[in-house]
């Protein structure tokens, strides 16, 4: 039942690779996108229009489960496969950067986090064990330690205490876990500055992981620079026949250089986010349907785009329902968006196989911030 | 291209009607339940899934989609049917009942309906010609006279002086329709007075409409005798080669009923409405899924459903999608209540077959508000 990876092939010119993920006898490329199910949902969609947006595995978050509808239910239904009725991979986050990022911890210790329930106000503790045991509730396919995010902006010196404090909580996760059908997955955390990142990467490396996320990377950060810096200071410690995954990376750039850094697997909820505020991704840029522009428009939001939306609907349609605030708008617009994601991946993969990942993105950028960009 | 309709059989011991409506090479059946497509969308569906939950006939309304996004952008995109991507039989209503429910008009006379436009402040005036003008533009195949609306509590004097208008209401209107792709029906009015009833069929036969329309049903009653007497009064002065259409009823037992009394066919919002509510229809009554106790309940809504969420979802899902306002749980929903009044229907059509619909519907009334109801 555990998901395997394989190392297929590397580009010729960069660090980007292609893979294979095998599971339950279905073959899943890489690099991938995945698209986010914060709630054992993907916002507005079925499983089967994930599936025919080409999406492989898809997120769901520990954090949102835990507290609703409770990990003790999930479990009780079977797991998370079975009560989503989603069947290919699923993964599952720490419940680390939600409760850093939304629920204001009051407590951070080396036990853990403790902060209040959002819905009842109970006292909650989250700790590298606690962590481990509702993704193994869950019964998602991949798992991460938990780890402290800190922000952006923090001083080296907090950075290293954070990097070696999750470093300590990644070793009590490993030893907690029991689940053999899981793959664990540490997280190098250690924001912009190289060593920092090597420290955390190689001694993840050294507790033999079964794959590797790089964290902190989707913060606010000073530049892009600083992102893609984080993104090789990781990999290029990394062993190369283990999965790194980007946390929460899905600008359509920043994909493309992430792969060209030697990362494998992407998420991101800005697909379905751009989505229900009426923007749809397309070769020539984000356009953004709210524009009176459209509201005669019946050509579709791409021509050559195989998705549902496309292949059915019409760019006036849409706009009147994102107008109108009918879901099915944000709907389309999803399906689109991922399915934009998922052909960027597929674009990617095969200019891995011809190694010409440089060329397809230079020619990515001309399209996408080009003079035809609305 | 226009559709047919032809009465097929009649119930043995009651009114009710088997019938046959041919469109497009397709047949579909009556007594039929009519989903409402409000603004050119079935409430979180597409029309594939609007289709899988049988349905035949959709609404639109008239009144919405003058407004936004126009009948002029509709009639550019080649119509509803293309606009929305919908290729069964439309409905639309003549925009009547949302003016005097929704605008408050500020002046009613003889021309028509002055209003401001809720989107801009427009001053706007609906008459009969401007409706079905509006209509031919959105090219649905059954369309609606346009006719006053007065509240259920209005005085005699005063509907009957409102039935007087809406009859020259529809003939203004039946002399400006043009397009003979579409079927136009007049509206019977009337409240629960038999004479105000008759005065209204006796006289739009007389104008020799396509299909005739029961209105006044759906607002507040008295009693549910009142609603059924309206039914009764006004199908006994209607010619039986003609489609009968109770308007905004949706309600399991005055579907039941109204088929006892004649009718064909029905439309109403509830299954979306109830839907977004967290309540789901089933032959023991109407349940909540909001309540507590479905929180570890892994069976379907109905065990004996053949719906896309019956099929593959638990109660115990919906609810969490309920509770965590992820619209994908309302678009379940909205599958399993349409597809209730559907199979509602089809359970009709089969008593009426064997002549044994006042058995159903005591068999219903058994179930739905027996002790099993929650």
């Amino acid at each position: 039942m555990k998901l395997k990876f394989e190392l297929v092939k590397k580009d010729g010119k960069t660090n980007g690779r292609l893979g294979k993920i095998t599971y339950q006898n279905q073959v899943y490329e890489t690099p991938m996108f995945m698209p986010v199910g914060t709630q054992a949902t993907v916002k507005t969609l079925s499983p089967e229009e994930v599936k025919d947006a080409h999406a492989g595995i898809i997120l769901a978050n520990t954090y949102h489960l835990w507290l609703r509808p409770g990990d003790d239910i999930i479990k009780k239904a079977g797991g998370l496969h079975k009560f989503m009725n989603y069947n290919g991979p699923i993964l599952t986050d720490s419940g680390g950067f939600q409760v850093f990022s939304l629920a204001n911890p009051k407590d951070i210790s080396e036990e853990g986090v403790k902060f209040k329930n959002q819905y009842n106000g109970d006292e909650l503790l989250l700790t590298p064990e606690k962590s481990i045991e509702i993704q193994e509730n869950l019964g998602s396919d991949i798992i991460m330690s938990f780890d402290e995010c800190p922000p952006a902006s923090a001083s080296y010196d907090y950075l290293k205490n954070s990097v070696l404090r999750t470093l300590r909580w990644a070793k009590r996760g490993k030893d907690f876990h029991s689940n053999p059908d899981q793959l664990l997955f540490g997280i190098v955390q250690g924001g912009a500055h190289e060593d920092l990142r090597k420290l955390s990467a190689l001694k993840l490396v050294e507790m033999d992981f079964d794959g590797y996320s790089i964290g902190g990377v989707a913060n606010d950060h000073e530049s892009k620079e600083d992102m893609y810096k984080a993104f090789s200071y990781s990999t290029k410690y990394l062993p190369e026949n283990k999965l790194r995954y980007a946390m929460g990376i899905g600008e359509p750039i920043d994909i493309i250089e992430g792969v060209i850094r030697g990362i494998d697997i992407f998420d991101c909820v800005s697909p379905t986010r751009l989505a229900r505020h009426g923007h749809a991704l397309t070769k020539y840029g984000k356009i953004n349907l709210k524009n009176a522009k459209y509201k005669d428009d019946f050509s579709p939001i791409s021509s050559d785009c195989d998705c549902y939306a496309c292949q059915n609907y019409s760019k006036a349609y849409i706009k009147h329902l994102i107008n109108a605030e009918e879901t099915f708008g944000a709907r389309l617009l999803s399906i689109h968006n991922i399915r934009f994601l998922t052909s960027l991946t597929e674009n990617i993969r095969e200019s891995i196989k011809n190694d010409s990942l440089l060329e397809y993105r230079d020619e990515f950028i001309k399209n996408y911030y080009g003079d035809n960009h609305e």
